[in-house]
């Protein structure tokens, strides 16, 4: 059986040594969190319960599942207690604001612990994660009163929260939602109507959970623009805290799913619920970006930390397992046959799931950087970390993702037949990192965010800044003579990103279904890319400490290995983008 | 919820348009096969079976999985039932020797049923899936009284058989596996050992299990010289059929599972059970290898097979499923929003699995024609048709498998979070199918197959010939307008693979890890040609016998699709062989 040990060197390399973070959290008024002992002790705490405390429940919350009697859902065994733990040591609170008992440390910091939670145990650390996008969208959006009634117990993690927008008709096209909301006489209003895959929307972890429900005030304009968001709470809530009065919002059912079973995915039933409105009316798709913004670049660390779960289990075969002799000649003479390692082709799967896990942890690290920046910074640097975020944030949900899929498959496939047999572990984090493809907008929808609206819309500009920066740290780059050929790969493969979105640019203004037919493969070709900038990074910043360590030949040695077998799948996405629409659109429906 | 139907017009075109099989079975002597009415009743009665009674239990038996109680193994509801039917229609039989029972028809006509029972129930083939195998061994190994005391129960479908080489230390090294034969007085042997992975080792569809074990007799020869076949019946053999002498083969336990949770896979536990040498001591290998190498083909199968059932799912979904609008304007203005196969991205994910599915189908039944071939032809025609055969058979295998696994996967990505959820059946496809990556050999060990053995040691003499065969074929293409830029880029295409194929060679000469180096990327980048070549021919066919059909303009715009958008993926993949073997094999083991 797989088990899981936080990363914590690399995690610390890329915090201290890559990123900077103390200087970066001076920079930003995080005096507290600019302080390494500080860092690292959370750091180890986090990963004492990623590893002690929630991997040993993985794979028995797997095989229990959740189960509903009645309305009532029941967590697997150990989950209630995970979760007791988790708030007695203050984990729900840690980047919340102060004046509702949260830590106020730096959202890059849950981060790190987001992803050791993730890779210990994905399907529990929905639960709280779900909370953390209500935290954030009530302390944008909600009155001073809801604040003060919702948030102390949200961040105190007394109760967890959830995000209510799809319907059995609509997923991503939320225009077409149904779910009313009917004033009434008190100011509230009765909300009625069926949400699905509603994520930890019933459980037994917390005394109460507050939905945030995407709903229609009557009269409401038709489409995305008469959406309203209202706070639906199990209990109705009063100044002295839950009261026993249910609210009419009920679990109907649970799915049955390829994954994620421990998690509880809820059909929930609104008959007539008393919610109150938050902000404005009809500004509730606004408002619920914000949290869907956060879940999306969680979404993206399931997908990275999954990459690395999987590597984990998949290497410790790896050396373990004698099978065959090395085409060279027997590495291990005094054994029935050489550990598995030894194969070119079990290191090109081993490498694959190394190169992503690592790289993507980095990119998720950076991106949450600019997490912190956009929310504590002011003026045109707030602007600026706002725009690169809005750039990165579906890069990093649907590559991240993508690349975690294939992570998980591989660290299967280096294990032969037992990769597919339960016990081993490897399997479930196939089938559970499989959905982070699908939820809080499918990969296809991530595509279109980025070359429609992050790049299209914004007329390049972002997508100009970003190269500009890259082109700056490919000058360093180039002075290490090891990186120099690599970095000069990338400075013609930005080039070409740039040439190639231009090409999509004209192409989509002669034909709309230009965009759609290339963004997927967009997607991927500017998260190659950037991922390709991302290693040089970490193997510059490696070498530049000690070049002579092992950490810096693995980062090298790592970055060669992106760069000579991954990067050059830019060249089919480059194919397909060019390839354009006709071979997509030209074919009549009736002859799929 | 899903619901299958067996692809009739796809394969009575591929039959008789494309491969024109009655005539191919004239040639070699299948005079009574050599009747299109006969074929197409086949066709239908197999179809029939397929969907009215394999696709209702393929659901539930995931649900249920087996059971064991004790040694005994149950199958879930149905599967009994839908053996003994399939065994009275006379099923098991269709290709066996007359002599023994069987219908005597071509190879090729199984494959055709077979994909149809794996599209609609992959678990369920398992058990008949596995006989054909130890059918085909005994037929060609066995002595006359073992074929005349085994064959006929096992192709009237009496008795399932199974093929049992793996143990707990060696799956794809059998080299050193460890089980036991000792010889008995009576000139029978005393099967000692642990066998795992077996799949219908035990259930309860038949009186009788025939086992087809590898193990070594006392003094053997270490490695895979040193291994000899024996025939261990559960239940031991007399002149008069099964006996009640249980024979000590016990079924300790079945695996857990991600997919194909309703075919048992066993570990038995052999402790002294009587057994029967086949052929001569210490060549067990080389007469597994008559089973193994069908049983790649059938492998292969299951990964096209489960691409056309995730396709078809799909395809539904996105005829029906309404959501957004087109890009360029409403399509279904009268309707809350446009369904989704408007959208160019789903479009993409739908034409991938088309490409796939009805691609690899036509690669299965070609490659079938050359069984038929080898099997029936004498002198230079049978050697030829082996050496194609054993050419194509890993190509199938891997590269079947790993699309089939990708369309499966973009089946349940078409669906977004409905593909997720059990009950819709599009995640059980990608669960079942994923074994087929891995089973029968993994795609690594058939890489190594192609590169190693059918490419290098046979000095490129096959792959020149099939070469010759695609450019002799290019100049009739080449006459077609529309096919002519295809036909063209596939000409580049095959130049390029063969000096790459000189390229990995004259590397190999000097590094044997360049082998394994190349070989996972070299099977996929001939894979794609191959199939490349295959929809070149299929559009070819189609437009030569009515252009202005449906079925042409469905043929030439997937086949221009997978020209555009999936063959340019051989760029990144001759990119990964030319990088050599120096990235994968310099990095220390313990930098990982």
């Amino acid at each position: 059986m797989a088990n899981y040990q936080a990363p914590i060197n690399d995690i610390q390399f890329l915090l201290h040594d890559w990123l900077k973070i103390t200087e970066h959290y001076k920079k930003y008024g995080f005096e507290e969190a600019a302080d390494e002992e500080l860092i690292n002790a959370i750091l180890e705490e986090g990963a004492k319960f990623s590893q002690e405390v929630l991997a040993p429940i993985n794979q028995s919350g797997d095989e229990q599942g959740c189960q509903i009697d009645g309305h009532e859902v029941t967590t697997p065994s150990g989950f209630k207690e995970a979760y007791q733990q988790y708030c007695d040591n203050g984990w729900p609170a840690l980047t919340s604001d102060p004046e509702f008992g949260g830590q106020g440390l730096p959202y890059s910091l849950s981060t790190v612990l987001g992803e050791m939670v993730s890779s210990a145990n994905m399907s529990w650390g929905m639960y709280p994660g779900l909370s953390q996008g209500v935290i954030e969208a009530l302390h944008a959006h909600g009155s001073k009163e809801q604040k003060q009634l919702y948030l102390p117990n949200l961040v105190s993690g007394q109760w967890t929260g959830t995000m209510c927008l799809t319907e059995p008709h609509c997923g991503s096209d939320l225009g077409i939602l149904r779910t009313k909301a009917e004033p009434n006489e008190n100011g509230t209003y009765a909300i009625s109507g069926t949400k699905i895959f509603i994520s930890a929307g019933e459980h037994d972890l917390t005394e109460n959970i507050i939905h945030l429900v995407l709903a229609r005030l009557p009269d409401a304009p038709e489409g995305t623009r008469g959406i309203s968001l209202f706070i639906v709470p199990k209990f109705k809530v009063d100044d002295n805290g839950v009261t026993d009065q249910r609210n009419p919002v009920f679990c109907g059912s649970i799915e049955h799913k390829m994954g994620i079973k421990a998690s509880a995915t809820a059909v929930l039933n609104f008959d007539e619920a008393e919610g109150v409105l938050i902000g404005e009316p009809n500004k509730g798709l606004n408002y619920m970006f914000t949290m869907m913004n956060a879940a999306r670049l969680g979404t993206a660390q399931q997908g990275q930390a999954l990459a690395e779960s999987s590597y984990q289990g998949a290497l410790a075969y790896a050396k373990d397992r004698l099978q065959m002799r090395a085409l060279s000649g027997a590495k291990a003479p005094d054994k029935a046959a050489d550990p598995i390692i030894v194969h070119p082709d079990v290191r090109r799967m081993l490498l694959t799931q190394k190169a992503f896990a690592e790289g993507n942890r980095a990119l998720a690290y950076y991106t949450a950087t600019l997490v912190d920046t956009e929310l504590k910074a002011e003026g045109e640097r707030k602007e600026k970390a706002l725009k690169e975020l809005s750039f990165l944030t579906p890069i990093c949900k649907a590559f991240m993702t993508e690349t975690g899929h294939e992570a998980t498959n591989l660290g299967m496939q280096v294990l032969g037949g037992h990769g597919y047999i339960s016990e081993w572990g490897m399997e479930q984090y196939a089938r559970d990192v499989r959905i982070s493809q699908i939820y809080e907008g499918t990969n296809g929808i991530q595509a279109l965010d980025l070359l429609g609206r992050k790049i299209l819309m914004d007329k390049l500009h972002t997508l100009r800044r970003i190269q500009k920066k890259m082109k700056y740290f490919l000058k360093d780059a180039q002075q290490d003579k090891q990186l120099k050929p690599l970095a000069s790969d990338l400075k013609t493969l930005i080039r070409k990103w740039f040439m190639l979105t231009l090409t999509v640019a004209r192409k989509a203004g002669k034909d709309r279904e230009e965009v759609g037919a290339a963004a997927f493969d967009y997607l991927m070709y500017s998260g190659y890319i950037y991922l390709g900038f991302i290693w040089l990074q970490l193997a510059y910043a490696a070498r530049n400490k000690d070049a002579d360590s092992d950490l810096a030949k693995s980062k090298l040695a790592t970055c060669q290995f992106y760069f000579q077998r991954i990067l050059p799948r830019v060249k089919t996405h480059a194919a397909a983008i060019k390839s354009g629409a006709d071979n997509l659109m030209e074919i009549d429906e009736r002859l799929f």
